[in-house]
């Protein structure tokens, strides 16, 4: 009775320091997924009818002056820009509306001119479903995120345009 | 040659005095449109494929609380939701992605359930294209809103469920 006590014990122990060390693992080129991603702000939605997939772009606060100011091509040095990926479905309430459902993955792109020159200033990152593990193996996915934006090299290797928000000034 | 400087500096100062007091009125009924709803949180995005429009659906402060505590029907007292709305196109530089392009309104519902308890706890508000002008030419727009809730009625009339975001621990 007493060891069955103390097994008990251990294990509530081990479970708690595993669950408390558990956490998201770096990409296998360093990055380390941004904690408060989901709390940027909206740069724009998409939605792919080729993969039947539904995103939101957002963006950290570097990404936001840019736009703000106009200066995304080239976006400047600091800016991170976030995808979040969802699978999509038809609305079970209304059947002409195209929503989320299950989460697929989120991935990244942080421009840094300098260190990530041989990538057109950009280096790459992507945590793959709920359990938020990380994209690739080795450092070589990047070169797969690279070739695939090779078609909007000429706005900065981003496909995204940021969608118009109005300034506004109430009264 | 003094009249000119003078008269000049007249409109200028006029100029002035009508752009800076320039603003977006409220909506007739009474609710102002929230400065700061474009660095509100994400919710969801959404498709609509029939009417052509992609959406963004983003959320106060309150509603992110709700959100991260599960308490989202009813939704508190407190939460606005704010569906940002623009013309979808098929992108140049991806076939199959649908994006933004044009602005079309932005649309709101604020809850609280005593001052709005005839129309289910909600107030509704719109401002329409860029110039955001308040939607509807007094109250009873609302009803038409409402109205248009009641497929919902059992989700706190609210169409969009928050899609996943995965909650944070890197190592």
């Amino acid at each position: 009775m007493r060891t069955a006590a103390i097994l008990i014990g251990i294990l509530t122990l081990a479970m708690f320091i595993v669950c408390s060390t558990e956490g998201v693992e770096r990409s296998p080129n360093g990055i380390a997924l941004p904690q408060d991603f989901a709390s940027w702000q909206l740069v724009a939605p998409s939605y792919r009818t080729d993969n039947g997939t539904i995103r939101t772009i957002l963006g950290n606060k570097a990404a936001q002056e840019a736009i703000l100011s106009g200066k995304v091509n080239p976006w400047p040095d600091g800016v991170i820009l976030a995808k979040i990926v969802w699978k999509a479905q038809v609305s079970p309430d209304w059947q002409g509306a195209i929503i989320p459902t299950d989460f697929v993955h989120v991935e990244f792109m942080v421009k840094d001119s300098k260190l990530y020159r041989e990538t057109g200033g950009w280096d790459f990152a992507g945590w793959v479903g709920k359990d938020l593990e990380p994209y690739g193996k080795d450092r070589s996915f990047v070169e797969e995120c690279f070739a695939c934006h090779q078609p909007v090299k000429s706005r900065d290797y981003v496909f995204t345009k940021p969608a118009f928000l109005p300034k506004i000034e109430t009264k």
